[in-house]
């Protein structure tokens, strides 16, 4: 690796400058592990970096700043590319069934959540983004726009980024008020028993007109 | 009043023990101010004694612990029976017309955030609600238990509760997305072309067998 990199704040490329193979994980894995514990704003770079075991300089340099960072942690947890292939029922190029997508889309995102793996980040995710703007800024920039405008730029409805905000809306009240604050019986519920009542819902505000 | 009163955990009677009137008031007043401004865990039961001008004991006397008087600060801001009285379109003692109740939901619900007096509060529980159980538990038992359960139990459905649970997610996902992280077009439309898409979501859980 080069001496001493400079922070840089675009994310570099996989050139080999790397320590070892596998450390660009640990690191993200690490950081995940720290934004999920401590939030965003009480998770620092250089506490990343120590429990890494990496220097805080490597962090910076394969991938910016904190809020780079936390971005690409997030990112990482989602597979938002898999995510939105799944829901539009891609498997090669062209674009899926899309009369059962709300079924789809309502299925995918409790899976997300039923994992523990997936939860701790969101949960992380979601109570920065309330308490803090940088956060706030990556779910804005991030989920709302790869994720959410990826789907809508498939769809054929009127004002289809409003349609898919308001289906964005709905799963994560559910998913505050299920996994978050666990209020009952929602919290206890079988995932097909929601899937069963918010499907039409979101395959309304995606595909009717 | 009582010298010295000691820390009491339920709310006492308005039996004449307040130095004056208003009294009560103005630190509900001042303890919704103070939590809206610093978040649950940064607001102290002193603090708030402070700059509503009395003493600690006082805050205690007439409403208990912290928690009891987040509980009635929030309380205050929602005015639940008014609210699910004008959600129900009761105006005398019978149930009104549930044929627009969706509707009617959206659009009250939305006014209350629209209204900057209340979207402050509103705004600290939902965020304090995320970072702190105790603030969990209020949501918990005063918004959900109150407010839900008295609609739900009017309403003629299968399971009344989750289905109120899933009105009440929705909602509180809008009101995420379009007030604390403002995404757009979401946080820029007009209110009633969010009750427009919304009202028939509300309308199916809370009405459609």
């Amino acid at each position: 690796m080069t001496a001493d990199p400079p922070r840089r704040r675009g994310r570099p490329s996989h050139d080999g400058t790397a320590p070892g193979p596998g450390t660009r994980e640990r690191i993200l894995r690490t950081a995940r592990e720290e934004f999920s514990a401590r939030g965003y704003d009480k998770t620092s770079v250089r506490a990343i970096a120590k429990a890494a075991g990496v220097d805080p300089a490597l962090v910076h340099h394969y991938f910016g700043t904190k809020e780079e960072v936390f971005a690409a942690a997030i990112e990482v947890s989602m597979e938002p590319a898999l995510l939105v292939a799944s829901v539009l029922g891609r498997d090669g190029g062209g674009i899926g069934d899309v009369s059962d997508i709300g079924e789809r889309l309502a299925r995918q995102f409790l899976g997300i959540w039923e994992n523990p793996a997936t939860r701790g980040p969101l949960l992380a995710v979601i109570r920065s983004a309330l308490t803090h703007e940088a956060a706030a800024k990556v779910l804005r920039s991030f989920v709302l726009r790869q994720i959410l405008e990826r789907i809508a730029r498939e769809l054929d409805v009127p004002d289809p980024k409003f349609r898919a905000e308001l289906a964005a809306s709905h799963m994560i009240g559910i998913s505050i008020l299920r996994y978050v604050i666990q209020v009952e019986p929602l919290a206890s519920a079988d995932p097909e028993d929601i899937v069963a009542m918010v499907a039409p819902t979101l395959q309304r505000y995606l595909v009717e007109p």
